[in-house]
């Protein structure tokens, strides 16, 4: 044993580096490796980064960080449950951590939320490491784990749902994620979504990926009859971050902030949010021209054969 | 002369780190060093990037970036002056990259804007590298350059412009900015407006110096009778940015969706943008919950003796 | 759970670097994290680095790696042990991963090897997942491991062993290892040598801290009557590396290569280097010209009042 | 302009990184540019690092440092110098630095250099930027720079030098250098040496392309009747640097450390060199053992046909 200690404050030397292309990355100072290793599908980091505190990451994308977690799970969940005017029975593909989970438990009028997700060892290794993302959803007696594939179970699934939150990872070539963004898809969530059901998708960065965002917002377009795109930035993703509802009845836009404001106090909601209010709910759908005229121009539509993919390199 | 090149693609060798903190930084990979040198105030370089291309550094902090200087510039030059109902004269202090100069030159009411800034090298190296920035407007006759410090120069002006905004630096302890954010200095831009003036200013990272952001609002608020604060994303600030826009008359809140859309097309504005229009005006000033319990609860004032500064590290 | 892989091919994200300096570093791409963690005395990591393979970090600082521990460990323990007419009974301060013991068991002579290290936690470690380093050499019956300051150790043996080898980290102002560099140490490591006994050292870098491994060198001529000091490089801790021998009788450089041959392979021990052979055993004593004047007017002599440590930086 | 500086000391924020594979790089805080753009041949940097100072980076390798060029160009030309007996007409391929050059003109016994470099522009900025290498040697009587292929002018060149140089890049698939290392380039090296002329080439990193080195020794050997591998550390090449000798009549491993300082002295070098002396003539000829093996077994000659060349990644 030789070299040794620079100075009585150690510098960092533990860095994630999360590239968003060849030449441009977001350094992580690793204050603690909590967890790394290998699942069945994918390499797993359950890090305490410095700034952002306790992080996961899959395949050495950041997923989510306690730092701001909140914010993309109350944009990803709320503006949907909220629309909704009696969600009772949910289902999340998905949605790993158990945040996604959390929020939907917080609307009182849930009887039964399903989540269906693939990797097993990432669901249990976040029961055991953050408990401060779930805070004990897994637990709740209206709390379903189903672990599987979530296009196959949700396949056999009729008028069910009053709502449908998919959240998993970005649509890869090769990813498990690639049919989850598609028009058949769609068409199974339609099926699977009660007369007057809603559904939401995250849907890329919107700075990024625009087309990509884009080409998923036209997709729900092709099977929904209302749809509109929002988004929300989300700091330790280090982009606007977005999202796709498609609902058959009910418009998000026809909500006014009285009645957002109305829903949530009603529900026991209102206390426990920190980024989404009735005041927020319609700025989010106002997207930036820019990316207005990509959205409004698009006219590619995802399909099993041919689906959409985020190319980031 | 030993060593070589690794491969027919040459990897990067050229980096710029932007740190937010000393484990938080944003790597970009540089294709060309344009300018890299010390001016009389600071460090500057000008640089293509690969993924944003062609960006002003200066000390180390990127200031703007092709790629994306119009979101900022747009969102801190447009709300104030489309909710003025008739800008003729208007006051820049800093601005170096002549970017705001261009989107207040946009409003063909405009008879006249100052624009004064501290560094004369900086603002030559704009002018001379950075077209697609200033796009000329250094050449437009309604523009006059003045260089010297912004606080002196406004010290002196009495009911003389409609609109004045302010492009500088984030104030830091030693930094040149320092007083440019105080009780004291908004009181002259008070005097300096005419008797229905708007002043804007830019007001730090909304989500990693809230507090600063805050205290600029609580500041600009003990000075002026309508404040507002908003934000927007600006991707390669890796960061919601926040303004603050101080009134003595006019309130943007108060322009309806149409009223902006009929000034923007009057003024011959609206087929110049690329970030803001009648649609986004509204929501660029819904804060997030937790910023906006943050603003609310703010009680300190930022003045001479004491003034505001941000810590990053 | 947002964002994804980039493409089939993960780029790395998992980084260690190991800064020599705040402006100077060596970047690890991490294939694998087998331990992080922190022991009583230090934090340690035991990881596989893409280049250099399975390697261990104390307190971020790389102590040796699979791809060279060879070089360091052959190059600090052959020379004494071959200048060494007949060594049986050895002691070793320090040595934690098992590698200098390994080298000190190959020489048949030996009867009895004690070594004494500080940290169990990491020498536990070690056994478990660095096998490759010590391959087994725990296991050796006439191998003893005592847990405890080595300091304290010898401190009460008197005229018992033929070598003694020291592979400690660097000196550092506040470090465990700052006072097994100083005079009174060394005396007492002539207290515990035989009358012809030899002792080793590892020095730090030749070139980063040419003044401590200078002043070590001086330091140990204070006590021993014959002192030589030597070097050699080690590509992953990004020096040349110094070692410094203190003898009561035996000098390295009155060895001929012919003698030195035929002790290695009399003891057993040829077949088993990779590094270190009789045509390299004077070579590693001759140090470049700018060392050497530094080390000749070396006036400094370390002491537990004012010992030399490290800075770097 | 927004954001700002953090703190009074500014963090470094200008790094280059020299990556030896996409998975190893050395990290240097840039503290200046002096100068960055591209030749008709390459890309050219020549910076102020923080740790080893000004240094010339061409296509993103570090090519030398004023740190510690010295040891680079002592190794390359001293041995070859010393070993011919009078060595007057001498032929440097490579070598814009003019560190070569500085080096060969030490030597009093020498009439005549020519320095040939295909790369015009190089060779001026190093004129320019880089007067501590060249110390002024372009401007020599003795001393001739053509700019030129260095393999077309050796061809046409008969028993005319006593020592030929060749300092240039490493062989790479694609490289101006891939048809230096090869047996009929040597053979043309060889027609061009006067009957007891000598020649030295640098030879690749000894560690990190062991197979190259040891193909060029034996490419070497397979031309020149005499022929040694030898190395030393460079630290800012991060690996130990190999070079390779072909004699007609003198054999470095002949001269006695005593005619070796003879010569430096009554050739008035002596007191000019840092890295270099009697002392270490020989050990530089001493390679590890596991190096030696691979030389002593490599088959491989270099051929025009079948060109060796260096793979990093």
């Amino acid at each position: 044993m030789a070299n040794g200690l620079a100075n009585n404050k150690l510098p960092n030397w533990r860095f994630f580096v999360e590239w968003s292309s060849e030449s441009l990355g977001i350094i992580h100072g690793i204050k603690k490796i909590i967890f790394s290793g290998r699942s069945k599908y994918q390499e797993v980091d359950i890090v305490e980064t410095y700034t952002y505190g306790k992080c996961l990451f899959l395949d050495g994308k950041l997923q989510s960080s306690i730092f701001d977690e909140w914010i993309y799970h109350e944009a990803l969940v709320q503006p949907a449950m909220v629309t909704h005017p009696n969600p009772k029975r949910v289902l999340i593909i998905g949605g790993g951590e158990g945040a996604t989970l959390r929020e939907v438990l917080r609307h009182n009028t849930v009887e039964y939320v399903e989540m269906v997700d693939i990797d097993e060892e990432v669901v249990n290794l976040c029961k055991k490491y953050l408990p401060e993302f779930h805070k004990g959803s897994f637990d709740d007696p209206r709390a379903k784990l189903i672990i599987g594939d979530g296009r196959d179970y949700i396949s056999s699934k009729k008028e069910e749902y009053d709502v449908v939150i998919i959240d998993v990872t970005d649509p890869l070539k090769e990813g498990p994620s690639r049919l989850l963004y598609t028009k058949e898809f769609y068409e199974l969530v339609h099926q699977a979504l009660k007369d007057d059901g809603i559904m939401v998708t995250q849907a890329t960065s919107v700075f990024y990926t625009t087309d990509v965002f884009a080409t998923i917002y036209n997709t729900v377009r092709s099977v929904f009859s209302i749809t509109h795109a929002y988004h929300t930035w989300v700091p330790s993703f280090n982009s606007p971050w977005g999202f796709v509802i498609g609902s058959k009845v009910y418009d998000p836009l026809n909500l006014k902030e009285e009645e957002v404001a109305n829903r949530l106090c009603e529900r026991g909601v209102e206390d426990k949010l920190r980024f989404y209010d009735a005041k927020m709910h319609r700025a989010l759908f106002a997207l930036p021209l820019s990316i207005r005229k990509v959205v409004e121009k698009e006219k590619r539509i995802s399909t099993d054969r041919n689906p959409v993919f985020v190319i980031y390199i």
